[in-house]
Protein backbone atom coordinates (compact mmCIF):
# COMPACT_ATOMS: atom_id res chain seq x y z
CA UNK A 1 0.00 0.00 0.00
CA UNK A 2 1.05 4.04 -0.56
CA UNK A 3 2.52 5.84 1.96
CA UNK A 4 -0.54 7.45 3.31
CA UNK A 5 0.58 10.85 4.71
CA UNK A 6 -2.45 12.69 3.93
CA UNK A 7 -3.94 10.86 7.35
CA UNK A 8 -0.70 12.04 9.55
CA UNK A 9 -2.75 14.64 11.63
CA UNK A 10 0.78 17.05 11.50
CA UNK A 11 1.15 16.71 7.71
CA UNK A 12 -2.80 16.76 7.48
CA UNK A 13 -2.35 20.54 9.56
CA UNK A 14 0.13 22.08 7.46
CA UNK A 15 -1.35 20.81 4.10
CA UNK A 16 -4.53 22.10 4.50
CA UNK A 17 -3.38 25.52 4.90
CA UNK A 18 -0.68 25.86 1.45
CA UNK A 19 -2.89 28.65 -0.85
CA UNK A 20 -4.13 26.37 -3.41
CA UNK A 21 -6.37 24.03 0.05
CA UNK A 22 -7.48 27.36 0.83
CA UNK A 23 -8.50 29.28 -2.42
CA UNK A 24 -8.23 25.75 -4.76
CA UNK A 25 -7.70 26.19 -8.13
CA UNK A 26 -6.99 29.73 -8.06
CA UNK A 27 -3.90 29.19 -5.27
CA UNK A 28 -2.35 27.24 -7.94
CA UNK A 29 -0.04 29.03 -10.56
CA UNK A 30 -0.01 26.14 -12.64
CA UNK A 31 -3.31 25.74 -13.22
CA UNK A 32 -4.04 28.12 -16.26
CA UNK A 33 -1.27 26.13 -18.11
CA UNK A 34 -3.52 22.98 -17.03
CA UNK A 35 -6.68 24.80 -18.53
CA UNK A 36 -4.99 25.24 -21.26
CA UNK A 37 -4.38 21.76 -21.95
CA UNK A 38 -7.43 20.53 -21.05
CA UNK A 39 -9.86 19.41 -23.73
CA UNK A 40 -13.42 20.10 -23.32
CA UNK A 41 -14.96 18.88 -20.56
CA UNK A 42 -18.55 19.56 -21.04
CA UNK A 43 -20.05 15.67 -21.51
CA UNK A 44 -17.48 14.11 -20.53
CA UNK A 45 -17.06 11.38 -17.60
CA UNK A 46 -14.13 12.38 -16.08
CA UNK A 47 -11.62 10.28 -12.97
CA UNK A 48 -9.81 12.74 -10.84
CA UNK A 49 -7.01 10.68 -9.24
CA UNK A 50 -5.39 11.98 -6.61
CA UNK A 51 -8.76 14.17 -6.01
CA UNK A 52 -7.57 15.43 -2.76
CA UNK A 53 -10.36 18.32 -1.38
CA UNK A 54 -12.24 17.71 -4.79
CA UNK A 55 -11.34 20.96 -6.09
CA UNK A 56 -11.02 19.88 -9.45
CA UNK A 57 -13.68 17.25 -9.40
CA UNK A 58 -15.83 20.62 -8.38
CA UNK A 59 -14.99 22.44 -11.08
CA UNK A 60 -15.15 19.46 -14.24
CA UNK A 61 -18.64 19.42 -13.44
CA UNK A 62 -19.12 23.21 -13.65
CA UNK A 63 -17.70 22.89 -16.88
CA UNK A 64 -20.32 20.77 -17.62
CA UNK A 65 -18.91 17.00 -16.75
CA UNK A 66 -21.42 14.36 -16.80
CA UNK A 67 -20.08 12.82 -13.70
CA UNK A 68 -16.84 12.83 -11.54
CA UNK A 69 -15.02 9.78 -9.87
CA UNK A 70 -12.87 11.40 -7.64
CA UNK A 71 -10.06 8.64 -5.77
CA UNK A 72 -7.81 9.65 -3.09
CA UNK A 73 -6.00 7.22 -0.43
CA UNK A 74 -6.49 9.82 2.56
CA UNK A 75 -10.07 9.10 4.52
CA UNK A 76 -9.04 12.57 5.49
CA UNK A 77 -9.37 14.47 2.16
CA UNK A 78 -12.32 12.28 0.87
CA UNK A 79 -14.62 13.20 4.00
CA UNK A 80 -14.02 16.71 3.47
CA UNK A 81 -14.29 16.85 -0.32
CA UNK A 82 -17.49 14.51 0.15
CA UNK A 83 -19.27 17.00 2.76
CA UNK A 84 -18.01 20.05 -0.28
CA UNK A 85 -19.84 18.46 -2.87
CA UNK A 86 -23.25 17.97 -2.45
CA UNK A 87 -23.93 16.92 -6.16
CA UNK A 88 -25.15 13.54 -6.55
CA UNK A 89 -23.02 13.31 -9.53
CA UNK A 90 -19.73 13.64 -8.23
CA UNK A 91 -18.77 10.18 -6.48
CA UNK A 92 -15.89 10.19 -3.77
CA UNK A 93 -13.53 6.93 -2.64
CA UNK A 94 -11.34 5.98 -0.47
CA UNK A 95 -8.62 4.25 -2.97
CA UNK A 96 -4.79 3.43 -3.63
CA UNK A 97 -3.84 4.10 -6.73
CA UNK A 98 -1.60 1.57 -6.79
CA UNK A 99 -3.63 -1.34 -6.65
CA UNK A 100 -6.99 0.26 -7.67
CA UNK A 101 -9.11 -1.67 -10.59
CA UNK A 102 -10.81 0.54 -12.68
CA UNK A 103 -13.78 -0.46 -14.80
CA UNK A 104 -12.78 -0.76 -18.65
CA UNK A 105 -13.87 2.20 -21.22
CA UNK A 106 -15.49 4.05 -18.58
CA UNK A 107 -13.97 7.59 -18.85
CA UNK A 108 -14.00 9.96 -21.47
CA UNK A 109 -11.28 12.01 -19.36
CA UNK A 110 -8.67 11.25 -16.90
CA UNK A 111 -6.92 14.02 -14.51
CA UNK A 112 -4.44 13.59 -12.06
CA UNK A 113 -2.77 17.14 -10.16
CA UNK A 114 0.69 16.30 -8.43
CA UNK A 115 -0.23 12.39 -7.59
CA UNK A 116 2.20 10.22 -9.98
CA UNK A 117 5.24 11.23 -7.94
CA UNK A 118 4.04 9.24 -4.87
CA UNK A 119 3.32 6.30 -6.80
CA UNK A 120 5.44 3.46 -7.16
CA UNK A 121 4.34 1.72 -10.00
CA UNK A 122 3.55 4.00 -12.88
CA UNK A 123 3.24 1.64 -15.19
CA UNK A 124 0.86 -0.44 -13.54
CA UNK A 125 -1.04 3.10 -13.23
CA UNK A 126 -0.68 3.56 -16.52
CA UNK A 127 -1.77 0.67 -17.86
CA UNK A 128 -5.10 0.84 -15.99
CA UNK A 129 -5.81 4.54 -16.76
CA UNK A 130 -5.62 3.61 -20.49
CA UNK A 131 -7.94 0.68 -20.34
CA UNK A 132 -10.18 2.74 -18.22
CA UNK A 133 -10.21 5.70 -21.00
CA UNK A 134 -11.90 5.21 -24.55
CA UNK A 135 -10.20 5.00 -27.50
CA UNK A 136 -9.77 8.90 -27.97
CA UNK A 137 -9.99 9.93 -24.46
CA UNK A 138 -7.39 11.74 -22.78
CA UNK A 139 -5.50 11.54 -20.01
CA UNK A 140 -3.86 14.98 -17.87
CA UNK A 141 -1.69 15.44 -15.11
CA UNK A 142 1.24 17.18 -13.57
CA UNK A 143 3.99 15.73 -10.94
CA UNK A 144 6.40 17.37 -9.21
CA UNK A 145 9.40 17.92 -12.25
CA UNK A 146 11.80 14.99 -12.36
CA UNK A 147 15.00 18.12 -11.70
CA UNK A 148 13.09 18.98 -8.60
CA UNK A 149 12.67 15.96 -7.05
CA UNK A 150 16.16 13.88 -8.01
CA UNK A 151 18.64 15.55 -5.57
CA UNK A 152 19.74 14.35 -2.97
CA UNK A 153 19.50 17.34 -0.89
CA UNK A 154 16.21 19.13 -3.13
CA UNK A 155 16.82 23.07 -1.99
CA UNK A 156 18.30 26.32 -3.47
CA UNK A 157 21.45 27.16 -3.57
CA UNK A 158 23.49 29.97 -4.88
CA UNK A 159 25.73 30.52 -7.91
CA UNK A 160 28.84 32.29 -7.88
CA UNK A 161 27.07 35.03 -8.89
CA UNK A 162 24.42 35.17 -5.86
CA UNK A 163 21.69 33.63 -8.71
CA UNK A 164 19.44 30.84 -7.46
CA UNK A 165 20.48 27.71 -8.54
CA UNK A 166 18.72 24.16 -7.70
CA UNK A 167 20.62 21.75 -7.42
CA UNK A 168 20.40 18.31 -9.65
CA UNK A 169 22.48 14.79 -8.45
CA UNK A 170 21.38 11.07 -8.88
CA UNK A 171 19.21 12.10 -11.98
CA UNK A 172 19.23 8.70 -13.74
CA UNK A 173 19.19 6.31 -10.75
CA UNK A 174 15.19 6.27 -10.38
CA UNK A 175 13.76 5.19 -7.53
CA UNK A 176 12.07 6.18 -3.80
CA UNK A 177 13.24 10.09 -2.41
CA UNK A 178 12.47 11.14 1.33
CA UNK A 179 12.04 14.12 1.67
CA UNK A 180 10.45 16.44 5.04
CA UNK A 181 7.49 18.41 3.80
CA UNK A 182 4.96 18.91 6.69
CA UNK A 183 6.03 15.62 7.97
CA UNK A 184 9.52 13.69 8.17
CA UNK A 185 10.04 11.15 5.80
CA UNK A 186 7.49 12.15 2.88
CA UNK A 187 7.87 9.23 0.64
CA UNK A 188 8.35 10.53 -3.48
CA UNK A 189 9.13 8.17 -6.52
CA UNK A 190 11.67 9.97 -8.92
CA UNK A 191 11.69 8.53 -12.74
CA UNK A 192 13.30 10.72 -15.04
CA UNK A 193 10.91 12.78 -17.95
CA UNK A 194 12.11 9.90 -20.49
CA UNK A 195 10.89 6.87 -18.37
CA UNK A 196 7.73 9.29 -17.22
CA UNK A 197 6.83 9.68 -21.25
CA UNK A 198 8.20 6.72 -22.64
CA UNK A 199 5.74 4.60 -20.05
CA UNK A 200 2.91 5.99 -21.04
CA UNK A 201 3.92 5.69 -24.79
CA UNK A 202 4.33 2.11 -24.52
CA UNK A 203 1.27 1.94 -22.78
CA UNK A 204 -0.72 2.80 -25.92
CA UNK A 205 -0.58 6.87 -25.30
CA UNK A 206 0.23 9.84 -27.63
CA UNK A 207 1.92 12.68 -26.18
CA UNK A 208 -0.25 15.70 -26.73
CA UNK A 209 1.84 17.99 -24.79
CA UNK A 210 4.26 18.12 -22.51
CA UNK A 211 4.47 21.72 -20.38
CA UNK A 212 6.99 22.41 -17.49
CA UNK A 213 5.43 25.42 -15.51
CA UNK A 214 6.62 28.65 -15.24
CA UNK A 215 4.81 31.61 -14.02
CA UNK A 216 4.04 34.15 -16.38
CA UNK A 217 4.72 37.91 -16.18
CA UNK A 218 1.18 39.05 -15.21
CA UNK A 219 1.95 36.36 -11.98
CA UNK A 220 5.68 37.49 -11.17
CA UNK A 221 3.85 40.91 -11.16
CA UNK A 222 0.97 40.02 -8.84
CA UNK A 223 3.11 37.88 -6.76
CA UNK A 224 6.72 38.51 -7.04
CA UNK A 225 7.58 34.93 -5.02
CA UNK A 226 6.79 33.39 -8.13
CA UNK A 227 9.70 35.01 -10.06
CA UNK A 228 12.10 32.20 -8.62
CA UNK A 229 10.32 29.26 -10.69
CA UNK A 230 11.94 30.71 -13.51
CA UNK A 231 14.98 29.84 -12.56
CA UNK A 232 13.91 25.29 -12.47
CA UNK A 233 11.24 23.44 -13.55
CA UNK A 234 9.56 22.80 -10.53
CA UNK A 235 6.24 20.44 -12.56
CA UNK A 236 5.67 18.84 -15.52
CA UNK A 237 2.29 18.85 -17.10
CA UNK A 238 1.76 16.10 -19.46
CA UNK A 239 -1.66 15.31 -21.68
CA UNK A 240 -2.35 12.41 -23.94
CA UNK A 241 -4.40 10.57 -25.87
CA UNK A 242 -5.58 7.24 -25.59
CA UNK B 1 23.45 32.64 -40.86
CA UNK B 2 24.32 30.56 -37.83
CA UNK B 3 27.70 30.75 -35.98
CA UNK B 4 30.16 28.89 -37.60
CA UNK B 5 32.82 27.66 -34.99
CA UNK B 6 33.40 24.40 -36.93
CA UNK B 7 36.02 26.27 -39.34
CA UNK B 8 37.44 28.59 -36.68
CA UNK B 9 40.76 26.83 -36.71
CA UNK B 10 41.58 26.58 -32.46
CA UNK B 11 37.89 24.92 -32.29
CA UNK B 12 38.11 22.88 -35.40
CA UNK B 13 41.87 21.82 -33.27
CA UNK B 14 40.44 20.88 -30.25
CA UNK B 15 36.93 19.38 -31.39
CA UNK B 16 38.95 16.92 -33.79
CA UNK B 17 40.69 15.52 -30.79
CA UNK B 18 37.36 15.04 -29.30
CA UNK B 19 36.85 10.51 -28.66
CA UNK B 20 34.14 10.86 -30.47
CA UNK B 21 35.89 12.30 -33.74
CA UNK B 22 38.41 10.00 -33.44
CA UNK B 23 36.75 7.04 -32.93
CA UNK B 24 33.99 8.07 -34.32
CA UNK B 25 30.42 6.26 -32.91
CA UNK B 26 31.54 4.04 -30.82
CA UNK B 27 33.30 6.65 -29.12
CA UNK B 28 30.02 8.29 -28.24
CA UNK B 29 28.77 6.75 -25.16
CA UNK B 30 24.94 7.82 -26.39
CA UNK B 31 25.46 5.74 -29.50
CA UNK B 32 23.94 2.39 -28.63
CA UNK B 33 20.85 4.33 -26.74
CA UNK B 34 20.45 6.04 -30.33
CA UNK B 35 21.03 2.68 -32.19
CA UNK B 36 18.22 0.83 -30.24
CA UNK B 37 15.84 4.43 -31.24
CA UNK B 38 16.96 4.28 -34.91
CA UNK B 39 14.38 2.45 -36.84
CA UNK B 40 15.59 0.05 -39.71
CA UNK B 41 18.07 1.94 -42.05
CA UNK B 42 18.05 -0.80 -44.86
CA UNK B 43 16.50 0.56 -48.04
CA UNK B 44 15.76 3.76 -46.23
CA UNK B 45 16.67 7.55 -48.25
CA UNK B 46 18.71 9.07 -44.84
CA UNK B 47 19.58 12.31 -44.13
CA UNK B 48 21.72 13.42 -42.14
CA UNK B 49 21.64 16.72 -40.21
CA UNK B 50 24.95 18.34 -39.18
CA UNK B 51 26.81 15.03 -40.48
CA UNK B 52 30.20 16.47 -38.97
CA UNK B 53 32.98 14.31 -40.37
CA UNK B 54 30.29 11.47 -41.94
CA UNK B 55 30.61 9.17 -39.23
CA UNK B 56 26.44 8.22 -38.76
CA UNK B 57 26.53 8.96 -42.82
CA UNK B 58 28.99 6.02 -43.44
CA UNK B 59 27.18 3.88 -41.19
CA UNK B 60 23.83 4.28 -42.42
CA UNK B 61 25.08 2.99 -45.62
CA UNK B 62 27.02 0.18 -44.02
CA UNK B 63 23.71 -0.75 -42.48
CA UNK B 64 22.06 -0.67 -46.04
CA UNK B 65 20.47 2.51 -46.74
CA UNK B 66 20.16 3.05 -50.33
CA UNK B 67 21.04 6.79 -50.03
CA UNK B 68 22.43 9.26 -47.86
CA UNK B 69 22.99 13.22 -47.68
CA UNK B 70 24.81 14.71 -45.35
CA UNK B 71 24.84 18.29 -44.40
CA UNK B 72 26.84 20.48 -42.23
CA UNK B 73 27.44 24.20 -42.18
CA UNK B 74 31.59 23.93 -41.86
CA UNK B 75 33.61 23.40 -45.21
CA UNK B 76 36.26 21.56 -42.86
CA UNK B 77 33.78 19.08 -41.42
CA UNK B 78 32.21 18.32 -45.16
CA UNK B 79 36.24 18.23 -46.96
CA UNK B 80 37.18 16.08 -44.40
CA UNK B 81 33.76 13.82 -44.61
CA UNK B 82 33.77 13.95 -48.73
CA UNK B 83 37.26 12.44 -48.25
CA UNK B 84 36.50 9.93 -46.40
CA UNK B 85 33.47 8.21 -48.40
CA UNK B 86 34.83 7.33 -51.59
CA UNK B 87 30.73 5.94 -52.05
CA UNK B 88 28.69 7.59 -54.64
CA UNK B 89 25.47 7.20 -52.72
CA UNK B 90 26.77 9.66 -50.15
CA UNK B 91 26.55 13.03 -51.05
CA UNK B 92 27.92 15.65 -48.74
CA UNK B 93 26.94 19.25 -48.76
CA UNK B 94 27.69 22.14 -47.08
CA UNK B 95 24.34 23.92 -46.04
CA UNK B 96 23.13 26.55 -43.12
CA UNK B 97 20.48 24.18 -41.33
CA UNK B 98 18.68 28.09 -40.20
CA UNK B 99 18.07 28.81 -43.95
CA UNK B 100 18.38 25.33 -45.64
CA UNK B 101 15.85 24.15 -48.36
CA UNK B 102 14.68 20.53 -48.48
CA UNK B 103 12.55 18.72 -51.46
CA UNK B 104 9.42 17.41 -50.14
CA UNK B 105 8.97 13.35 -49.03
CA UNK B 106 12.53 12.79 -50.12
CA UNK B 107 13.74 10.98 -47.45
CA UNK B 108 12.75 7.99 -44.87
CA UNK B 109 14.72 9.00 -42.45
CA UNK B 110 16.41 12.17 -41.05
CA UNK B 111 19.43 12.11 -38.06
CA UNK B 112 20.62 14.01 -36.39
CA UNK B 113 23.56 14.21 -33.36
CA UNK B 114 24.28 17.22 -31.19
CA UNK B 115 23.64 20.06 -33.46
CA UNK B 116 19.77 21.16 -33.19
CA UNK B 117 21.12 23.04 -29.69
CA UNK B 118 22.99 25.28 -32.02
CA UNK B 119 19.76 26.12 -33.68
CA UNK B 120 18.05 29.80 -33.11
CA UNK B 121 14.74 28.74 -35.38
CA UNK B 122 14.26 25.16 -34.33
CA UNK B 123 10.83 26.02 -35.01
CA UNK B 124 11.57 26.33 -39.03
CA UNK B 125 14.25 23.73 -39.27
CA UNK B 126 11.29 20.66 -37.84
CA UNK B 127 9.19 21.84 -39.91
CA UNK B 128 11.02 21.84 -43.10
CA UNK B 129 12.20 17.98 -42.30
CA UNK B 130 8.79 17.00 -41.68
CA UNK B 131 7.56 18.15 -45.09
CA UNK B 132 11.00 16.19 -46.26
CA UNK B 133 10.49 13.44 -45.00
CA UNK B 134 7.66 10.68 -46.15
CA UNK B 135 4.89 9.86 -44.66
CA UNK B 136 5.87 7.36 -42.00
CA UNK B 137 9.54 8.48 -42.23
CA UNK B 138 11.19 9.13 -38.91
CA UNK B 139 13.37 11.77 -37.37
CA UNK B 140 15.91 11.07 -34.59
CA UNK B 141 18.23 13.15 -33.07
CA UNK B 142 20.41 14.16 -29.83
CA UNK B 143 20.58 17.28 -28.27
CA UNK B 144 22.10 18.65 -25.16
CA UNK B 145 20.15 18.53 -22.68
CA UNK B 146 18.20 21.65 -21.64
CA UNK B 147 18.90 20.88 -17.91
CA UNK B 148 22.44 20.52 -19.34
CA UNK B 149 22.52 23.89 -20.89
CA UNK B 150 20.43 26.25 -19.08
CA UNK B 151 22.81 27.51 -16.35
CA UNK B 152 24.58 30.68 -16.32
CA UNK B 153 27.52 29.13 -15.41
CA UNK B 154 27.25 25.42 -16.33
CA UNK B 155 30.05 23.29 -14.51
CA UNK B 156 30.11 20.72 -11.68
CA UNK B 157 29.64 22.15 -7.92
CA UNK B 158 29.30 20.17 -4.86
CA UNK B 159 26.81 19.47 -2.66
CA UNK B 160 26.81 19.30 1.57
CA UNK B 161 27.72 15.90 1.03
CA UNK B 162 30.79 16.15 -1.61
CA UNK B 163 28.41 14.77 -4.58
CA UNK B 164 29.04 15.76 -8.25
CA UNK B 165 26.00 18.15 -8.88
CA UNK B 166 24.79 20.19 -12.01
CA UNK B 167 23.45 23.74 -11.21
CA UNK B 168 20.40 24.73 -12.93
CA UNK B 169 19.06 28.47 -13.30
CA UNK B 170 17.18 30.41 -16.09
CA UNK B 171 15.45 27.13 -17.03
CA UNK B 172 12.68 28.71 -17.99
CA UNK B 173 14.37 31.71 -19.92
CA UNK B 174 15.09 30.36 -23.64
CA UNK B 175 17.50 31.95 -26.12
CA UNK B 176 20.96 32.74 -26.37
CA UNK B 177 23.81 30.94 -24.32
CA UNK B 178 27.59 31.35 -24.63
CA UNK B 179 30.08 28.81 -23.36
CA UNK B 180 33.73 28.29 -24.11
CA UNK B 181 34.36 25.44 -25.22
CA UNK B 182 37.63 24.53 -27.73
CA UNK B 183 36.94 28.56 -28.57
CA UNK B 184 35.42 31.79 -26.88
CA UNK B 185 31.38 32.59 -26.98
CA UNK B 186 30.10 29.35 -28.45
CA UNK B 187 26.70 30.61 -29.18
CA UNK B 188 23.65 28.00 -27.60
CA UNK B 189 20.12 28.54 -27.90
CA UNK B 190 18.47 27.14 -25.19
CA UNK B 191 14.74 25.61 -25.44
CA UNK B 192 12.50 23.89 -22.31
CA UNK B 193 12.21 19.99 -23.13
CA UNK B 194 8.13 21.62 -23.26
CA UNK B 195 9.13 24.05 -26.11
CA UNK B 196 11.29 20.65 -28.04
CA UNK B 197 9.09 18.50 -28.13
CA UNK B 198 5.62 20.55 -28.53
CA UNK B 199 7.55 22.23 -31.14
CA UNK B 200 7.83 18.49 -33.27
CA UNK B 201 4.16 17.05 -31.81
CA UNK B 202 2.92 20.82 -33.35
CA UNK B 203 4.21 20.37 -36.62
CA UNK B 204 3.08 16.91 -36.60
CA UNK B 205 5.56 14.64 -35.52
CA UNK B 206 4.18 11.63 -33.10
CA UNK B 207 6.70 11.18 -29.94
CA UNK B 208 8.17 7.74 -30.26
CA UNK B 209 10.81 7.56 -27.82
CA UNK B 210 12.37 10.47 -25.20
CA UNK B 211 15.62 9.40 -23.86
CA UNK B 212 18.00 10.90 -21.44
CA UNK B 213 21.63 9.46 -21.93
CA UNK B 214 22.91 7.38 -18.71
CA UNK B 215 25.85 5.62 -18.92
CA UNK B 216 25.14 1.92 -18.42
CA UNK B 217 26.95 -0.33 -15.72
CA UNK B 218 28.82 -1.68 -18.13
CA UNK B 219 30.13 1.37 -19.48
CA UNK B 220 31.11 2.40 -16.14
CA UNK B 221 33.11 -0.09 -15.63
CA UNK B 222 34.88 -0.10 -18.84
CA UNK B 223 35.08 3.77 -18.54
CA UNK B 224 34.85 4.90 -14.95
CA UNK B 225 34.56 8.75 -15.67
CA UNK B 226 31.07 7.97 -17.24
CA UNK B 227 29.77 7.05 -13.36
CA UNK B 228 29.76 10.78 -12.86
CA UNK B 229 26.76 10.97 -15.52
CA UNK B 230 24.42 9.58 -13.55
CA UNK B 231 23.88 12.91 -11.74
CA UNK B 232 22.89 14.59 -14.26
CA UNK B 233 20.80 15.06 -17.58
CA UNK B 234 23.38 15.32 -20.27
CA UNK B 235 21.65 14.70 -23.70
CA UNK B 236 18.27 14.58 -25.15
CA UNK B 237 17.46 12.31 -27.35
CA UNK B 238 14.12 11.56 -29.11
CA UNK B 239 12.76 9.84 -32.02
CA UNK B 240 9.17 11.21 -34.15
CA UNK B 241 7.53 9.45 -36.59
CA UNK B 242 5.44 11.69 -39.49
Amino acid sequence: MAQNIYDNPDFFAGYSQLPRQVRGLDGAPEWPSIRAMLPTVAGKRVIDLGCGFGWASRWMRKQGATSVLGLDLSKNMISRATADANDPKIEYRIADLETVELPRAAFDLAYSALTFHYIRDFSRLVRMVHQALVPGGELVFTIEHPIFMAAVHPHWIADEDGRKTWPVNRYAIEGERQTDWFAKGVIKHHRTIGTTLNTLIRSGFQILAVEEFAPSVEQIAQTSELAVELERPMMLLVSARR
